[in-house]
């Protein structure tokens, strides 16, 4: 599959990350809402919220009418990852921690940080614009399925996940400013967020906390 | 009333709705909040949040300025909804479980599934975009309510909320796409939602959850 | 300092609002998230969101790509925020209560209203459109760092929060409607706003809550 997707990956970027992201990441979100034995229908919600929000996000920045509402595709493949996730749960006893849904979610994340650089260098917005649109993307998704599952958002305590993305984007941002072109651009934010993320899970890496225990701890 | 919202329907289905589901959600949102014990700002707030979160978000999806900010008419009919929350407070012990407000959030549910079904295929949308857009109107109103109560969004736990827009907007869709007039797809909407709204709140149905109980009881 | 912003204010009022609105809320929502014991990025994320959520759902809302994307200008004014929070950290004992805090979040309230009421009236909204805007503007930000860390919007509870900007939005729809110059009405805007939520501060005003607390004892 890796195969298929690095040779279409000179075709359309767009596409293959996005069909990537969409499906990964409804598994990811229904994965969560089934660990929190949510209804069917609560489930699906989740794992299209976490399909869809941050790419609706990422059009409605630009000022678009979310791709999601307009290609019958995206439900299609968001049902897929919903789907995927109901089997998950019938073979695995904790489909949310599972090292399946932690790749799927590394994946997502770098899938869908490289479509919104992607679609933020097409709307010509600033430097911060790319970097920002590339990390709403790729986060958004999570962080709306964690306000629906009642949590303080996975993205602001995960050390090595937002950061991740910022890091691709800014890979996207560069090899675009310098002239690569958008397959080489991509497929640099693709490695960076996913090689970044997967080894911070791996290695358990840890920013510094800015607060001061001793002072807190008073 | 009823008599006068369906000879009404066959003029313009969209004002009557929206007229309905603004006093409605407003009413329902602020007797959450008064239930809550907010101050009297606080209840204004919820209480016209979830009478215009769906909407604007409806409105956005579209890409156009949310009807909220352009028509005066709109802030009138949130805070009638409102004051009526406050009225219904000076007699009733819970006013946020009392039949009255669970009939007027049924009712509101059917309003704005169907205002956002007449806009989504309006826009030109795909068919999930019409009854997605339905259903976000139809329950982005209480989503944002719950959020901003700091509880989980109650459109995931109650069993047949969401889906029963889901079920309305599906029915605008399939008259719309056979050729109904837009005053019976309307008709149809409301009906739909309404009724499956209220007969599952009366013989209380349930969806399956996914998740099996005994690998979660481990 | 104070003599530079009425001095420019003749200048141009969104410029200079926009940069002591987008400094003073990155600080306080930085504040907000080390109290937390976030790590670096969730502080970063935190301080952004805070400086740059308001004024993002205000160009949404007029349906234009937010500020933020496109000038470069935005991100460093946030950044500077989020240090200065950082140094302020090292030297007081509770940042997010400390008066410093307090008196950058009541600035960046009043600036923020100000911001928000000159983009509405320049969209062309209603009277309503002006106020909400401005009061979205200027409480949006508090709002999601709240949800981002995972407490109900402080803007709920803090009874004289989100009314100051109501009243100050009010006083630029009543000056530009009286013919003021934007100059003028952003004055008095900002005046009304800082003064009244310095004032409630200072005497710990509170607003009646609807609720009858013994029926709610119950």
């Amino acid at each position: 599959m890796l195969q298929d997707v690095v040779t279409t990956l000179f075709g359309d970027p767009f596409a293959v990350m996005n069909t990537i992201g969409l499906v990964a990441f409804a598994l990811v979100g229904a994965s969560k809402a089934i660990r929190e034995e949510f209804d069917v229908l609560g489930v699906t919600i989740v794992g299209l919220s976490m399909a869809f929000a941050g790419g609706a996000t990422r059009d409605l920045l630009v000022t678009r009418v979310p791709l999601a509402l307009q290609s019958p595709a995206e439900i299609t493949l968001g049902l897929l990852g919903v789907g995927l996730a109901v089997a998950l749960n019938l073979v695995l006893s904790a489909p949310e921690t599972h090292p399946a849904t932690l790749v799927s979610d590394a994946i997502g994340l770098a899938a869908f940080a490289t479509t919104g650089a992607i679609v933020a260098a097409a709307a010509g917005v600033s430097a911060f614009g790319i970097v920002a649109i590339a990390t709403i993307n790729a986060v958004g998704g999570g962080a709306v399925a964690d306000v629906l599952l009642d949590r303080a958002p996975f993205i602001l305590f995960e050390d090595f996940y937002a950061s991740c993305a910022v890091l691709g984007g800014t890979a996207y941002w560069a090899a675009d400013a310098l002239g690569a072109t958008g397959s080489t651009a991509a497929t640099v934010c693709v490695a960076i967020t996913v090689g970044t993320r997967l080894t911070a899970v791996t290695y358990d890496w840890e920013l510094p906390t800015v607060a001061d225990e001793g002072r807190l701890g008073e």
